[in-house]
């Protein structure tokens, strides 16, 4: 039963979801999900938003590990710079907390949720939804940080030796 | 007499620089700069190593202000989320120790320490060397961050009236 928590990090929102992992190849449930909003304000405050928010969440919650979402392609540089403070700030929070960061790319993120890394962000949240018996859609900032975090629960427990086949742990989509 | 801190940020090697503003124009006195390098670890561990640092600079001298480059052409995007992610992590140092941050483009702290929004790295180290009277010549990146903090402590004494002209006030080099 570990806690995870999933971060998508942006310039103006970052979403966070938590998820339980329940162990030995049981899947995840949903703990918490929702969006950072880091407001009109100037880029010092905005990014202590982003770390504060951050860190309210993890001791909120207690999260032990989390995954992050890694950025190869920035549309363009203004842009990476924008994301990049935003990541260091969500990075930085979770570090100072005691947790693990591991980094995904999207595709890595697709591909465990829903088994294909070139799927459709609703076809990811629509799997997000699915896999945590989730009656109501997230924002898609939330959706984005849960298939993030669903991600890191299915990469660290390939890792956790528990009677799976290498077919089942090298990749493929997550189990219910 | 307010100590101001200068921060250069980059995804390997961050500098700092610390000057005692003697205030009602009688210019900038060196307090202590140096560079933070953050290894060859992985990205959350280097991040964390800009955050303490950068603390542990705050915490060890004082400083009541910051002064950071803003950037608006970083070379491509990957240079430019790195980048980012460092800033990120130096900023949120200084928010959370409750520190004002500032942002200024490299024209204008060429401009405040040289007179020309167009000089050179190096003459705008010999600049930083001849306004706090140092005779060894600091590390580029320190260097740098030094020009960061005069700049900003030129800024805020060019708000804060004590008799100055106003041509003395818009732009214009930094006196001894």
């Amino acid at each position: 039963m570990t806690l995870i928590l999933g971060i998508d990090p942006g310039s103006r929102i970052t979403g966070y979801g938590v998820v339980r992992d329940r162990g030995q190849g049981r899947g995840c449930e949903y703990v918490a999900s929702g969006c950072i909003r880091t407001g009109s304000g100037e880029l010092p405050e905005r990014l202590q938003v982003v770390f504060r928010s951050v860190r309210e969440v993890i001791r909120g919650h207690g999260p032990v590990t989390m995954g992050i979402e890694r950025v190869f392609m920035a549309r363009n540089a203004d842009s990476a710079l924008k994301l990049g403070q935003a990541r260091g700030a969500a990075i930085v929070a979770a570090v100072e907390e005691g947790l693990e960061v591991a980094e995904y790319t999207a595709t890595q993120v697709k591909q465990a949720v829903t088994g294909t890394g070139g799927a459709s962000k609703e076809q990811v949240q629509l799997m997000v939804m699915h896999l945590l018996g989730l009656t109501q859609k997230p924002q898609i900032d939330a959706s984005d940080a849960l298939a993030i975090a669903l991600c890191h629960a299915h990469t660290r427990s390939s890792l956790i030796p528990h009677g799976l086949g290498t077919a089942r742990r090298r990749g493929g989509r997550l189990r219910l």
